[in-house]
């Protein structure tokens, strides 16, 4: 059971209903009337909650479970203990996803602006948007409908929010534009100056950094993480991104559409990553390159050429990712042998 | 001298009292009714400080230092200067700590709640708190005794926060169970939503994320290091961590007792930590592993394997430590050989 | 054009005056009566708009550019379309970025204090300073003249900042004497206790982190980075310095002047290094190392040993620049020709 501290979930609800939900099918013996509460993972659910299985790995907790019930795919069910209803999917965590979100839909937001609030008068907010205390939005600024500002989130001139966003708690943003339905977890940064100077002999001269950052609908960024605006042309992060925490993206640099980018990556400038895209964490990509449509970078790799669509990279600095591998096994046998020589 | 615009040390105290508090043994000379004033470092400290050696590297400063008195062990005693009294320990480092923290104990809190903080109606706070200007707690928080919840905090809904514990400005903290004694600095952010989503044709549907993030007591959380709580599942920091700045820690996350996790580095989800685990700077690690008790891994090392208890491992990829090293000196000869042949 | 929401160029400037400014000459054609209202890159600047090339991967750009004028290397001058009007410089980006802090110079402070600012009794503010929403100035700190201060900012008591010096929204300074013209970004967390703890079998104890954070004129320190402070000795960040963002700086290291640290650096306790040291982005460097004068380390290398004074240093575990990639060559043929002979 989720804790009631933190968490409301609607229901009951009738395994059939989550059935239809999740596009799942039900196993012999689930009885679509039978009724559930809430979602649990398989080592702490009950009878009444429905869990599930997405990683092999896990399969002694499905066999040790009480839960009432389990989204699996069907090739696991024989592993499933007896009396345990299963929900059969091929795609089992997204089947859990969607009865999660039914019992766990995202809270609506409670329009109204907090008494500590600071919001300019030439700024415009949309109906039903929820403003936390603390927060403030300066001049100009537009923030859309039903979309909630964390406390003590600062807000910049001119930026402007689409709908339904969430910015969460010690959020600052300047100088972006903002799609619908974006999440902005606390504490990230975004608009600010990129790294950008002229040095010389007589020092750094900074660059007036005079670009935006357009981030698209749908896109989820982590805490703390830090996205600069543009130069001049803009940094852009593509519709349905999902960036995690951490993370630093230079300025200029353009992200396609839905591409993953694991915490604590970063990406130099100017650089430009396709559709679909992803970075695992801690991944280091040089400026100016070219990152093509699906290709794939394996956690912590240095990233210092362009990467041809579709492929995938890996190793610091990173090769095709069975090169790499090949240069491990190799390096550890060549290694040995040094040492049986010795 | 440590500069009075930050720190009052109390005292005068006398090296014998200081001797006791830091279980050191006062070497021939050492007066024990001498009085101290305060502790710095060798290069600094005057005829009334207290300083320490604690690596060898800084022995040529010892030779030159004028402090009054010098926490060492035995076996450098012969380097200190004529007229200087030691104060001799097995662990000179411990026995500085603790004569430190006698001239230099943390402040009390100062019990009142700023004017600008906004506590809701359902908040519970303990007696002798202190809350900071602009500070946000929310509805069915709880906030233990004596402990200090800095400026422009944000304390989510039904967060539990024990005794004696430091929230550093501009943290915030939701979903999550907080021990005793626990420091969490400037800029933290714990219990966000982990990185979940199921990726299908239609895009990356996120997960709700239902589980909390659990910190036992005594565990010190570094300035805008995030901690994701758990999806299920909790997230968990055992009794005694010490975590370091920007650290990221991803949901269902578990960390046993006393582990010691340096800057930057990153856990993947699901990937359990055992007790006195040491990480490095920027260590990597992969989701659903297991590292054992006593771990120990070399800064920046990337761990794609479990790491058996009591073993050290470094490189990227992690190999057993002496292996790692053994390959990069098979290299760099096999690559001065390449040359020499060309 | 830059997005008049957020930008507001002064102006139209006429060229001669630009190239006076940018010490640029003007090539046969370009009039220097004609004016020009702003800056641009070049594939979106227009008629009246100045654009630049600095960087010949983009030399297609500047044969497709519709800009009016283009600041540009001599060298490149023949690639430039028909009619557009040159400025010729040795040095074209810092001839641009004096032209754009022509267009764009860094607005001036709105001097006063923001109502929802908590200024203590003893805290000192020179003359024109901005004091943002919700700021708080604990007692004791003395802020410089025309000073800006952003939104929920925290400055703690006795900390000294100097004059014409921006702090981000959101940032917070501690135990910290801040110089002239410094701009620390948003969410920077200045001053914490460094990572000090004296480990035995009754735990991690605690070390009182007892010096400062001193930081010269003129540096520029990105968003979200943390800098703790000195142990006894003080963490020293020299004039001119440029950190990036996410950047972590342990206790007691020293930075000389006009270093260049970029995003997610992360550099350990003690560390010293010299002056106009560039870093690239997420290098770790050990503790208690010395990093030369001049030195340059390659993004993503871990520094192991001190780096002579200007030297480059390249991998994990850093070697001199051209052993490392002889070493990436290496390993590249040996995996091959293993390959080979399977």
């Amino acid at each position: 059971m989720t804790d009631p501290r933190f968490y409301s979930p609607v229901g009951p609800l009738a395994l059939g209903r989550l059935a239809e939900i999740a596009a799942a099918a039900l196993a012999p013996g689930a009885d679509p009337r039978r009724m559930f509460r809430d979602v649990a993972p398989l080592h702490l659910a009950g009878a009444e909650e429905v869990s599930f299985l997405d990683n092999r790995r896990y399969r002694a907790a499905l066999e040790a479970s009480r839960a009432g019930a389990c989204v699996l795919h069907p090739d696991l069910a024989s592993a499933a203990p007896a009396g345990m209803m299963l929900l059969l999917s091929d795609h089992p965590y997204r089947a859990y996803a969607l009865i999660a979100r039914a019992f766990h839909a995202p809270s609506a937001p409670k329009p109204g602006v907090a008494a500590s609030a600071v919001i300019a008068a030439a700024a415009a907010l949309g109906p039903d948007c929820e403003v936390g205390p603390g927060a403030v939005i300066e001049s100009a600024a537009a923030v859309g409908a039903r979309t909630v500002i964390g406390a003590n989130v600062w807000i910049g001139p001119g930026v402007v929010i689409g709908e339904d966003c969430r910015i969460g708690a010690n959020a600052t943003l300047s100088h972006c534009l903002v799609g619908d339905r974006v999440v902005i977890h606390r504490g990230v940064c975004i608009g600010e100056d990129g790294f950008g100077f002229a040095t010389s002999r007589e020092g750094h001269l900074p660059v007036p950094q005079l670009g935006r950052v357009i981030i698209g609908d749908d896109v989820d960024i982590g805490a703390n993480t830090t996205i600069d605006r543009g130069s001049g042309p803009d940094t852009v992060i593509g519709p349905g991104c999902r960036i995690d925490n951490l993370v630093q993206i230079g300025h200029n640099v353009v992200l396609g559409r839905g591409c993953v980018v694991v915490a604590q990556v970063g990406i130099s400038g100017s650089t430009k990553v396709g559709d679909f895209v992803m970075l695992g964490g801690q991944v280091g990509i040089a400026g100016h390159l070219s990152i093509g449509d699906g290709a794939r970078v394996a956690a912590k790799s240095g990233v210092s050429k362009d990467v041809p669509p579709g492929t995938t990279v890996s190793g610091y600095p990173a090769f095709p990712v069975k090169e790499h591998w090949r240069q491990v096994a190799t390096l550890a046998r060549l290694a040995k042998r040094e040492t049986k020589g010795d």
